[in-house]
């Protein structure tokens, strides 16, 4: 119950610090994020917001419907004033990990878009460097044919790739875009900047969880039913 | 007449210079290609040549199938002794702009996982500067939710980019990976390597078909029957 009340703080305060009358908001993923749209929702009828709501994947687009937000896409409204979205971990720095839902590719597309990107999360989130807390490793976005040679090369990186399966589908997960995840454990990260470039420079790999300078804030709903914010430098 | 005797002096040398026994060799697509593949037929059936032949998409494991050939993929074999492949225009200093055929991403996942990468073409294909023969712009693989931003950013890099239509199939071409390509005109380019960084930093692009220090000689057959070659320095 301490970390749904954690996430409801996070979530409620950043909408209410960001959201503003007019604006395209982009919707994230994660189990911080529905207490965001619930607040958003709370705010459109109390205050009569004008939002427009981009959703980054099926989750994000049930809540927007859910709560009869209005719906639209990068297509229509490629400019968004700011996306609200969760993480898996977050360091020092503002650096993240997102992808334990396996959404991160469309996630960094919706934050690439936006001028504002918000983060909300609970205490566990928190750390000094990236792979402190994430033990799963950092998700990748594989093109299926490139697999195999991706992870020969992310092992000369000096990773541990696993190619991740889930349950209720034989085989590995496909991502919405029809792609593999591999998740690739590299202790802590020292030079997260740098990975990342080394990673997605490797041909087959999509996109990374690894999100560097993307954040401009985030909100971490602490157990004790405080808030712990940091702002980009 | 003249063109296709170019394609195929272009596409027996290379393969009579650096397909040995033993090895696995990549298959790329584009017209020379086929030249390739009919030479390396010959030598297996000549000089009893033990090769694996790894496509880099359709037309290439068709080719390979017709003639008889031993068919595998990245999966069993993820390192490639050469890749042959073709390119739609070819820079002085061994520079390519490849993806007319659309299929740029699985050629350079091809040509990534290969020690040596060989380009056949004919002598039409040859420039200074990339851009002054290839007039359709770069082919840039973008997944289908990011197009309309993706476009936006690649017009603030200086290009002009369309999305490109086939026949045969109502809306846009959609590649052998489910994402669409948009070919953006640069005109002249000067610095290939700086432009497919930039590019490939944009979430939502998967992959260019600028293929920059990669090739490791190309073979240009030319009119009056001759052969010109280019080796990396």
């Amino acid at each position: 119950m301490e970390e749904q009340d954690a996430k409801r703080i996070a979530g409620y305060a950043a909408v209410d610090e960001f959201v503003k009358n007019n604006q395209v908001v982009g919707i994230g993923a994660g189990s911080t994020v529905p207490f965001c749209v619930e607040r958003i929702k709370q705010r459109v009828d109390e205050e009569g917001l004008s939002l427009v709501c981009i959703p980054s994947g099926y989750q994000a687009k049930q809540l927007i419907l859910d709560h009869g937000l209005i719906l639209s896409d990068l297509s229509q409204h490629p400019d968004i004033d700011v996306a609200i979205d969760g993480a898996d971990e977050i360091d020092k720095d503002l650096n993240l990990i997102k992808g334990g839902g396996g959404c991160q590719l469309q996630e960094k597309i919706l934050a690439s878009c936006a001028k504002l990107l918000i983060i909300v999360a609970d205490f566990h989130k928190e750390s000094q460097n990236l792979g402190e807390y994430w033990k799963r490793g950092v998700p990748v976005e594989v093109i299926p044919m490139a697999v195999v040679p991706v992870m020969n090369k992310v092992k000369k990186l000096g990773g541990n790739p696993v190619i991740r399966f889930g349950v209720m589908k034989a085989g590995p997960v496909v991502t919405d875009n029809g792609n593999l995840v591999v998740d690739v454990d590299f202790g802590i990260i020292q030079n997260p900047n740098e990975l990342n470039e080394q990673l997605t420079r490797i041909p087959g790999v999509v996109e990374t969880g690894l999100f560097i300078g993307m954040a401009d804030k985030v909100f971490i709903g602490q157990a004790d039913g405080g808030l712990h914010t940091i702002v980009r430098k």
